[in-house]
């Protein structure tokens, strides 16, 4: 018998009931980041005036996957999300670009894997925008930062 | 005007035209980590036998997203995938999973980006299944490690 | 900083937090046409008798489109309808088609959206269906008629 | 005028307004097989040791696919479900392999249609994986076996 | 070492490689059935004048789903189809309705799976617009007729 | 026998075969509009004013639905796309939006649809986006302006 959630008695994968949960309000945070050469960044800076359109893609792109979770991830439950919010900003100091995510809903289950698909869209969506120019980027450092609501509380990384 | 390839004149984000780009055969390879604590490691090896199914999981939703690539990424083109592959395989180093996946078609445009959303999905579904045993765990590494065909020729990270 | 509920402070695109909202019964009406030669509307209302596929087939798409209505609006909120109706009348008038569509929800958010998509689509079918004979044809017109329930009460275009 | 509640007065396809009915927990069971040669299900069972990835990928599938039913059957209603599990067992009796599916919500209407549709694909991945050694197969036997929750009270096959 | 195409050396589920295909016109035929009472299949064929929307939603969707073969099987190849057809017919005999389905197209691999998820959803959804009078109804005898194109020429059932 | 070649000679509803067209380059184009009050075509303007995020969400989610439009109109063909532009311009003069939709590809069918598709929901993203300022805003104008490839020849509105 195992003692991970997601396998039954017989090691099957399953979806978790969590028809019993109570519904309470839910909130989750996740970060990651997408490293690249000083010359790629300076080349979206430069970009950004006036438009932004590369940030402002790959931020859509995450909002539209977070959305996407239960689709991608095999044994997510479908469920409605009050807030989806992605941000990315460029940093000097990687170099490369920081990217946020924010997710909310009313439920019996978390979010959290929602705020990782969406933060590791935004990563891709900024890797495909800037590949022609840098072949050599990286996408790292994927993490849930904060947790909160659910019968486990509140919890920060 | 832009030296970035997915931004027009004005600025605005747009899929390149590859309607003159020749039909060749065309590989990309990508590679990317779980990194857990050495007991969530331990939980999946030892759940390994004899059914194995949260690395199958995760390599099967790695494959399945690989086929979304171009419903994900906004830029992306749309094209017939004539292989996925993603591979799954415990590392004690990390300690985690090094994840990689390799895809092939025969068309106008690459399959970096199919290669890069089937490993950060797996990483992510792998996240799903052992999370409710490690809140800490994180994805990084992700990167392209090969690709073959079209005008630019074979590249080798 | 802007009075648009969907741009934050920064100008950034968000998805509203509906989370503060009230749970309650909402619907909305839409509608839309086609317009096309008479000639068109004849073929249709002869092909009409016995079978009638072309307007079933437009409304069934508008029904199917407007539950994909959070995928495909970047920043509608994901939830579940309790009811989605879409009518097609052909008008000699116009000459062409009314689409009318009804969609109903118990929820925190009103479904205006899911009503403006489900007569689009059902327009583009119909457009679909019929542009081998009429290469002239025209969609518009596609405005919220009704709208009930929420923080804002009722409106009646 | 109809007796069939997907039809309205005028023979048009629609979705029931499930909106006046109660919200109550609710589960479906579903069940259905694989009818295959000998040898077939004799390479199947001789894979499964040690990584089972025919039963497991075919499991999975059914359970993806149950998210998807909404979007794949017309007139179903978009809902969370807060558990699907699917379960595939060879059976040297058939021969063949049965596939059984339970699927729960908290909602306003029942869920057989995700608990069918989960055994359906698990079924076509079953023999999208064998068809290469065997083009006999067929599917069949599916069908509902129990139902609970509702306004109809609870149901067994 | 497996026999089994879709298994790689290591058992690990995979999509097998055809771009080392030729690339042919390629057709593939699919059949099943709905068993329903009699009574059922009188109702539907009295609601079929004038309109005949039970059916026709029901070949509607087998089109669109067989459409999203690629995205519901795991290891399906996506690919353009040129053409895919949905017939039901009713039938005293059963009683019930025969789903038969078509679908081509000019590519790497063949269609069965098409065809036969085209089949699949067609009988789910006719199973959805008649569960409300007919509870005890049944899919089976699903399975391919014929299929022609590819290295392994033509094959009739 | 019906003369439009969506419906069979039965009159059902199909797709039409285009397995035996030539594979050649095709490219359409689309418009249409978004009207509204002048004041909220002034809010939009000057949020422009830096980050232009409404107009950039706009056309992004054109692009991304042009891709989807096999998914959304029931009897269209799935279809690679080598390139689809979405651009839309404030106009003072409606007042409104100008929409206008550009999509190639290399294949056996012309893409109209994925044009008038993009065009459509670019028209709906920003209906949404604005409709809490502006609850009588009106979409419309959506037509072909010019078509070039396939049997036809070119052809322009």
């Amino acid at each position: 018998m195992s003692e991970l959630s997601h396998l039954d008695s017989a090691g099957r994968a399953r979806m978790v009931d969590v028809g019993d949960k109570p519904i309470t309000r839910r909130a989750a945070e996740a970060v990651g980041q997408l490293l690249c050469a000083p010359e790629t960044l300076a080349l979206v800076k430069a970009g950004e005036a006036p438009k932004g359109n590369v940030i402002a893609t790959a931020e859509l792109a995450g909002v539209m996957a977070a959305k996407q979770t239960a689709a991608l991830i095999p044994l997510c439950h479908p469920l409605p999300l009050s807030q989806v919010v992605v941000e990315i900003t460029p940093d000097d100091g990687l170099p490369g670009f920081l990217v946020h995510a924010r997710v909310r809903t009313t439920g019996q289950t978390g979010v959290e894997m929602e705020a990782l698909t969406g933060v590791s869209i935004a990563c891709l969506t900024l890797f495909d925008m800037l590949k022609a120019v840098d072949k050599g980027m990286e996408i790292g450092a994927i993490k849930v930062t904060a947790k909160s609501g659910g019968r486990s509380g509140s919890w920060q990384a």
